[in-house]
């Protein structure tokens, strides 16, 4: 579609909260149970620190949203923790807010994902083998949904999100009134034995895995120009909705985890333990758990929105290959896609698809970033101290200290469990932007015009490469004495057989149009080794020497008969590709069977 | 290496028995566990016919390799079923006869690797795990050492035969002397089930599992001028060397485990047992499961040896691309070597690196072949009818019977079990011979210089892809002025940004050396559509029109900065490859950093 389109592909307050917070919000479905998976490690008892720690997490979002809401203002156009970082406290920051959320965009998709398939072997557990197969399918299919365009994206993302956030909130209700009637026939809870003391570090950990629960709230920040006028209101109150939606499910499944004693398992998720008690093993379930398995599964989509937005922003800024910068077809950043969705289906099948083994690397990047951006901002505001600049600073510097201590927390609680790897993988990246750059800007003063001659003519030689000759030769000879006089232009024969030479010698006098004809001796039958040694004798004799090696080459009209043909040409353009001075050009000849 | 020194590269004959009858002889370690694993079915009485059917292999091998003396003599220059049944029976005969041939070939070296790593897990039960591993990286490493020359293969391959010829004999006479002297403790013979009744059929069906003990005879006079001089006399020397001791050893072994009361068991080969049996664990034991395990590794070899000389020979007749012609750099055949290891490699990987489940695909093939072969000699005698030739076609005619029996045999025995698969692909194979072969001959008369009228001169444009003005673009336009008039020189720019043109415009105007800039619109942001447009404007006008696309293209100084360049050339070229009257040069520019 034209450029002049591209507005119309805005997004409207609900649909944006479809498209930006199904990433926050599915968190919902496994932040519960990781909490609880590292609490359990000290046994039944420890598994009540899940509620205050759900509600710890919730005050934390509340902070770090409403510091964001800030950011939205301030930057209109797209105040994600790249550009806040980049402006205020300078390029590597900004870099390396960048890097951490580029890794944090991919654990995305592979978490939720991963997820989203527990959630259907739960239900249907003969599923379960197939786990790491469902889960790169999925990464496909929402990588082509995205390519197709973010429009239709919008509308694929708001039913199941509606769906999800209806279905849940029929949960929580239910579960509240069952369990103030009364109603609910007791169980057993289940028991879990203490492996390990329960100490502060233990309840740190089991809090930054819980913090999983606020990666994506950056989404929205990062898309205001994706929403409908005026952008920056409409995402800030889209921002403020989704923490509300967020926050009330998140505590409340935990509520009814701890109420109902419900302890996660290796086959079955704790929203699905909880779903099963409440509605039995009806339609009701298998809602929860379709409604889960979507939102999730769609949830990667956030980061198919934004991490094309971000690389090319970097690509704008010259730290990432120019590909990235480009619009695919349909205005949509197709190499942003495959990239992500290539490293997210590698990480579901290096971490056999189980998200308990992704978590640890997750929300690592995401902390940084926040830091970063919410650090900026009380630099902006300092800088700018415009009226109400002293309580702007406090909400930010509150953000950027809180979170600042969180990443800490995360990073040394989950650091042997796989933080590790997030924490090497983002120097590294910072760097390769760094060089980029570096390149790129030494390429433009290469390129440059500034004080540039015009270079003496070139002295031109054309060489016909002649393996016997027929018609596709004589148009490659006719096509090659348009591009010099005669007397440049050689028609060049490798003997790789001395016993055929007479016969195309005699063909050559009938038919070689007057052009000189040089036959190379190959004692070694290599086709390419007298070649490259002529061309490299042309350009002995000085820097002004240019040669076009001029290859015959077919056309067959089926596409089996392609691999029957032209294996010479590839041969030498493989070996002349990156030679200086030396130009090939193939001269098709169209096959009539 | 010179063609000159190729000569040298010929072996004596001691050599070429470990270059080409390794295959033959290394089904020593397979061919009776084959038989008994048939025979077992009715029971372990049914055994007993074991010695019988490998006396009557025996026999047989004895009629083909005379026969095949007599090709030997007949085709001095390589006298392979393909040669053989083309020249005398037809075309299509040929073709049968070769296809048969290329299947069993890569079946020799599923096979051998497979029963050689059978050879390796009885010894160490716990590489077990990694059957289809270690047979993949056992044909990469034949392969390899193939793709480096032929004459370091013989080497490789002759201290391994003999040290596999020497301890097989070692067996031999140690099992003979123990047995006769009654020196051996006597064992209670493994018993078995009688799951199907003692059928004719059976009986045959076990005779068709050990007839891929004869495979590998065709390796000799296929290879003859890879002999020294007098090559038939050496190559006919060689087979009978060869016939002489495969059938001791094979006749040697089943009698042995007949004696001894071995049967075959899933994890240890009857080989195995037997030198169990006789050795103890120690040494000597180690030595032959060593000496099996090289043997039938290296067997594989026979078919790198003959798969890439018959594809040039159907190269030459262009059956098959010509690239399996081509010489690689070192006198070996590169392209033949690599399609017969992939192909070997997926065989492993189908069938799980099993001997058992490949072998009733093996041998139909090479029946076939033998039976085209000896009929083609018939047929040979016939027409020549110099003295002796009576003999001649009596010797051939009971060689082409008993194969031809033979053939039927183990094609109705084996059917069900796996030969189909070679029926069908046979056909098949033959089938795309001739659709090659056909294709070929059309271009070579397409190419025909007969009648031909030299066309008139083209119209030629020359367009330079302005994508910003640069030192490597000014450079581009120098030389697209070299290739034409510069009143058929064009830069076109394709406006994706119209914010940019003016800036590049001015631009052009200084530095595009009085070539005119056309400026092509797109709205759609597509930079290919409106140049294929422009292109196709032009060649609207004409049958006589030539258009040259030249194309700015960057040489960066490091590896990695490639990626980050050239892709809109890349793009390009893709778009425009395969277009008639176009052609497109790339213009390399070097970076200096």
């Amino acid at each position: 579609m034209p450029l002049a389109q591209a507005r119309h592909e805005r997004l409207g307050k609900r649909i944006a909260l479809a498209v930006f917070s199904s990433d926050a919000m599915s968190s919902v479905a496994y932040a519960t149970e990781e909490i609880l998976l590292i609490l359990m490690l000290a046994g039944s008892a420890a598994v009540h620190f899940a509620v205050p720690i759900a509600l710890a997490i919730t005050a934390l979002m509340v902070v770090v949203v409403i510091s964001y809401q800030q950011t939205i203002h301030a930057y209109p156009s797209g105040g994600g923790s790249y550009i806040v970082a980049r402006a205020n406290l300078g390029t590597v920051p900004g870099l390396v807010a960048a890097a951490a959320l580029l890794v944090d965009y991919v654990l995305t998709v592979a978490v939720s994902v991963a997820a989203g398939v527990a959630a259907i072997t739960s239900a249907l557990p003969e599923m379960s083998t197939h786990k790491i197969v469902l889960g790169v399918v999925f990464v496909a299919a929402i990588a082509l949904a995205n390519i197709r365009g973010v429009r239709e994206s919008g509308r694929i993302f708001a039913v199941p999100t509606y769906f999800f956030i209806t279905s849940f909130a029929l949960l929580l209700v239910v579960g509240a009134f069952r369990l103030l009637t009364g109603s609910l026939p007791p169980a057993a809870p289940a028991q879990s034995t203490a492996v390990e003391p329960l100490t502060w570090f233990l309840v740190l950990r089991a809090f930054s895995s819980g913090c999983t629960a606020m990666t994506g709230t950056e989404a929205i920040s990062n898309g205001i120009p994706a929403f409908r006028p005026l952008e920056s209101r409409n995402a800030a109150i889209t921002l403020g909705w989704m923490a509300v939606i967020l926050g009330t499910l998140f505590v409340g499944i935990t509520v009814l985890a701890s109420m109902l004693g419900v302890l996660p398992t290796a086959t079955e998720t704790v929203v699905s333990q909880i779903a099963r008690r409440l509605f039995g093993g009806g339609v009701l379930y298998y809602a929860i758990q379709a409604a889960t398995a979507l939102i999730l599964v769609l949830a990667a989509n956030t980061s198919f929105a934004d991490f094309p937005r971000l690389a090319s922003l970097l690509a704008r800024d010259r730290f990432v290959p120019r590909q990235f910068a480009t619009l695919g077809e349909r205005l949509v950043f197709s190499n942003g896609i495959l990239v992500l969705a290539g490293f997210a289906a590698l990480l579901l099948v290096l971490f056999g698809g189980e998200t308990h083994a992704l978590i640890p690397l997750y929300a690592v990047g995401v902390f940084i970033s926040f830091t970063l951006s919410q650090s900026g901002m009380v630099r902006h505001w300092w800088r700018e101290r415009a009226s109400g600049w002293r309580w702007r600073i406090a909400i930010n510097g509150i953000g950027a200290t809180a979170t600042a201590v969180v990443t800490l927390v995360i990073g040394v609680t989950k650091f042997s469990h796989g933080a590790w790897i997030v924490v090497l993988v983002i120097p590294l990246l910072v760097t390769a932007f760094v060089m980029m750059s570096r390149h790129y800007e030494e390429v433009a003063n290469d390129l440059s015009l500034e004080g540039m001659e015009v270079p003496p003519e070139f002295q031109h030689t054309v060489l016909v490469l002649v393996g016997d000759v027929h018609r596709g030769v004589v148009r490659a000879v006719q096509y090659a004495r348009t591009l010099a006089p005669t007397a440049t232009v050689r028609g060049v024969y490798v003997e790789t057989d001395p016993a055929r030479t007479s016969r195309l010698e005699e063909k050559w006098a009938s038919w070689g149009l007057g052009v000189p004809l040089v036959v190379l001796a190959s004692p070694y039958r290599s086709l390419l080794r007298p070649l490259l040694d002529y061309i490299d004798k042309i350009h002995a004799r000085g820097d002004d020497q240019m040669v076009t090696v001029v290859l015959p080459e077919f056309l067959p009209r089926r596409w089996w008969q392609h691999v029957l043909h032209n294996q010479t040409a590839l041969l030498v353009k493989g070996a002349l590709l990156f030679r200086t001075n030396t130009v090939v050009a193939d001269v098709p000849y169209l096959l009539k069977r």
